[in-house]
């Protein structure tokens, strides 16, 4: 069976993953929903590729018969187009942050305005499938996670469920990522001559990711220390968790942990002891690398994750839900 | 008044840059000291530089009149040389790491090889001079910091000496170093195409830099929890340091303690609250710029630490030391 | 009708490009040859892919029915293998320079050591499909082109093939290659440090691909001008050619020109006037792209051309080739 | 003697170069001339240095002292504001293109707006030391060379004054430069994330820096073909320049053609036949790094020359003007 899923926003870098992706899958036509002017990237072929093309309304959604919308949008144009295209019979995948928080206060405290739509908030289910997938098929509309929030709660929560950190001397996640995670538009911090050669942090202990790691990793704020860091690269994220433990007895242990937890997921790949994931193993590809150490003597433990920003941290994971919401094979056109 | 100073491993990235800095230097003449073959860079210009040219030998101590020599060395180099050229009557600031550990046992744990002059070893004086200065002019054999300690403990002693830090909390201390901290071998690790686009940890929680940083900072090593990772850039050296603090009342009393412990320090800058060092700031500079935050309802406070790893972290310093121990201003040349 | 393919030198860049583009090859599966001990990248996942193995040797041939063997090697080991791998009965894709040069005195003029094969070197196809097609499917052994030739001889034949150059005033092609084309055999002059922000220029006017671009082009020796060039970054070749004119009428003329010769070809796009390729238009595809401008009033005129050099300038075209020799549409697993 | 020099753009790239070489030099003190509000950077540290700050007015150049004003501004802000600073007392060096061709007509046909200053324009000298240093002590007004054109006039004009070069064949110039060159405001072409892994053309054959190409090397456009390339890197040209020659007989007549020609010139300097510049060798330097090939049997020839589009392309250059015009030593804070 042949799905159409429409896409807004695909002049940014989620966007233009998303139709990579969705160009080589196997039971999707993707159509590019035009939503406002972008003046692209100057390059023209002679004989561009014939992608579907349709504004952004639903009426499109009707005519083109579109089982299912993929917002790559900014919050405000994501609570703008959702309700639209949710009247106008598809599901809506929303890749930005408008319908990850639970409530419309917490929106408005990290997103510095107020929620327009709290009552599809309140509707929203939240799309990171390793650990909420029974929602997902059934759901009109599906939150996308945040790239360091993915990459944070698939290394953090399995280490929560089974009570094996010593909670009160608190969890660090120190996340690095690279500029593609800040999007197209043109600024000062993402031009080429200021990132070069560069790294620096950003949104020290007051990103507003962290609040999606709260919700699905079940930490306490006063627990949980994160500053967001700039990468000279366009593509990737890694994290470097480290917490104490008074209960795992070895590395061997904790490694042992997740390879329980994650046996039977797709997109997550364990490192052997010794060795760590890195952005190159997970470029281009929708899998979540994990690798751990751990002192066993003082208890002090490591966990390293990684995962493409672009992928497993917005489109690939996307299309994962896609997949989930029209009863298509989970890992279909992402392997 | 004017000295000479052999260099021996001037082919190197450190070695370099101290040629760098010393030809512009107004009281120091450079020495290259010749120790093994190299093939150089291949380019070969139709003037090349006048420079100096001795045999690494104590008969070049002797007949160049070198007042000092400085080893851009590996470990096992430097053991060899420091006693030949403090033998010829020369001061030794040596960049490797064969000199910075108290004792020949905790070399050998880090180090994996026998110490082969312990006695030296003993009489070495660690040249931080932020924190050491009083005995550098009087040394004749200076273990110059390595580059990961450097900005570990320009950021952490300040906090440790005033009891600012929940030690039972534990201290993480996240660093990311450019590839010229490797040196300039070639391997594949630090092949251009492995380390572009890509960011790996490595040596997580067992670098051999950590020791110098429990040395120097009064931590205990159960405290501490270290992971070094490769930048995909050449030069610069970050690190991000979190705490817990039961004493601190706000980000500005933080900032405000780093004030006064460096107020006298020409080679320490402070951000302004809000602003956080990157890399760039601190390029082929001997600076160490710091910037904090702090979050007073939880006690969570974060440290950001950069400098140049060639040069605050390796040349920049031992010219620093070099001036102490020959008894110029101590900012000479490094301005 | 599915098919086996050994390859050999599965550790290197292209070597690693032919695996990735054969494990989603919809008719073809890959066997990795093993020829000599490498240290791999050191990373090592818990559930590593499972690819079938075998020793590089005619029994592997035979005992895994391997139809074709696709060679990333060096020119010597290619010499050495070749002849056992059409002995066994496989087809033979030959990614090295060993079989490209129509005379053996030609490959040790510019290879500088004697061919060891000099029938099969009389024997081989040139495996440049848009021009040499018909002989492919028929050849046992097939010389794959080299990545600055592929790039030049597709922007240079069409003009020549015409007539429309006025050859007394000399043909320039500034090649300018990213840094995998020097395979990955770690080297001073790959390392990280020495490569990124730097440009430099190699092999002026004695590249040993000049000689391929001849022979395919029709070019003589003393009408043409080649220097390579090293980018700061992976994967990617542009090379800029430079022609006078005394025929052509117009820009549109030009563009119509190479739009009439390869108007059947899959691997072929055009620009539109006034629109250039670059480098990130054919990353990890098997285009060449190519864009041109011509001043009527004076005759001179420029062709852009670009591909990423370990697809279409290596594994890409290698697989195309191999499509070709097996009867299998040419274009598939490479779209 | 000491002079003060005003810098108005100072923010820009090759303003705050121009910062960086005045604030150590020796007989220059720099003052801040503040032009329009820019965001700046965004980092703050605790003590700035304490650089003289006035307003871009003539009032300035009188309660300030200056001797000269720098113009790091665009061409149409040089315009407006290179007579309010004359008019004042400073002799003017501006960066921009404003001043640098010789009729308004010209400057209108590349510049595409109407130059509002004719008679300036007919005043000011061309800042080319190595071939215009004579009028430049006593010009009011210094139109500093264009990156590009600085780089091949030094490479073609020794050429053209000897006759070396075959006319009739025409000369390629094939440049590449850093990012840098486009200037410091934000736009999509020179974000991250579309610059890094990439390499483009643009500006071909219709590039604003051929005219001054033209007017210095003595070369008629029809025989000079010229294309722009864009560097994935921050700072840097090389130029690769292809021409025939009926007269020279060997690459070492070549070389020593250069030789002769800039054997008094303190910022050029000559690569050993076989070595060929790169932009390391010459980052930030005021250098021009020049290195030849040359085939006899064909009288092909290759032109290889680097220099950094910041330094000798850009504020290198402007104060070795300054130092002329203000009767400096040349080299003086630059070497």
């Amino acid at each position: 069976m042949r799905f159409s899923a429409g896409i807004v926003g695909h002049r940014g870098y989620s966007g233009a993953e998303l139709i990579q992706i969705l160009r080589k899958h196997p039971s999707i036509d993707p159509v590019l929903l035009e939503h406002r002017e972008d003046p692209g990237s100057g390059t023209r072929l002679r004989r561009p590729s014939p992608l579907r093309r349709a504004p952004s309304s639903g009426d499109s959604v009707r005519s083109e018969g579109l089982a299912a919308v993929l917002l790559a949008t900014p919050p405000e144009v994501s609570m703008e187009l959702a309700p639209i295209m949710l009247e106008a019979g598809a599901k809506v995948i929303d890749l930005s942050g408008a319908f990850r928080l639970r409530t419309p206060e917490r929106y408005q405290h990290w997103y510095k305005e107020a929620h327009t739509q709290p009552a599809l908030l309140a509707e929203a289910a939240y799309g990171l499938p390793e650990f909420c997938r029974e929602r997902i098929p059934s759901a009109r509309l599906i939150a996308n996670p945040g790239c360091y929030p993915t990459a944070a709660n698939l290394a953090i929560r399995p280490l929560v469920e089974v009570g094996a950190i010593d909670r009160a001397a608190g969890i660090v996640c120190d996340a690095k990522s690279g500029v593609s995670g800040a999007g197209r538009k043109p600024s000062l911090k993402t031009s080429f001559c200021e990132v070069t050669d560069n790294f620096s942090a950003y949104s020290v202990l007051n990103h507003r990711h962290v609040p999606e790691v709260l919700q699905v990793s079940g930490l306490d704020e006063s627990e949980f220390s994160f500053t967001a860091q700039l990468l000279p690269l366009d593509r990737g994220i890694l994290e470097t968790i480290y917490f104490r433990s008074k209960t795992l007895g070895s590395a061997a242990e904790l490694l042992e942990l997740y390879d329980r937890r994650y046996a039977a997921e797709p997109f997550i790949r364990l490192h052997e002891l010794g060795s760590f994931p890195d952005l190159h193993g997970v470029a281009r590809t929708n899998f979540c690398d994990i690798g751990v150490a751990f002192d066993r003597a003082t208890g002090r433990g490591v966990v390293v994750s990684a995962i493409d920003n672009l992928v497993k941290g917005a489109a690939g994971q996307a299309v994962q839900n896609l997949n989930l919401a029209l009863g298509l094979p989970e890992t279909e056109g992402l392997l």
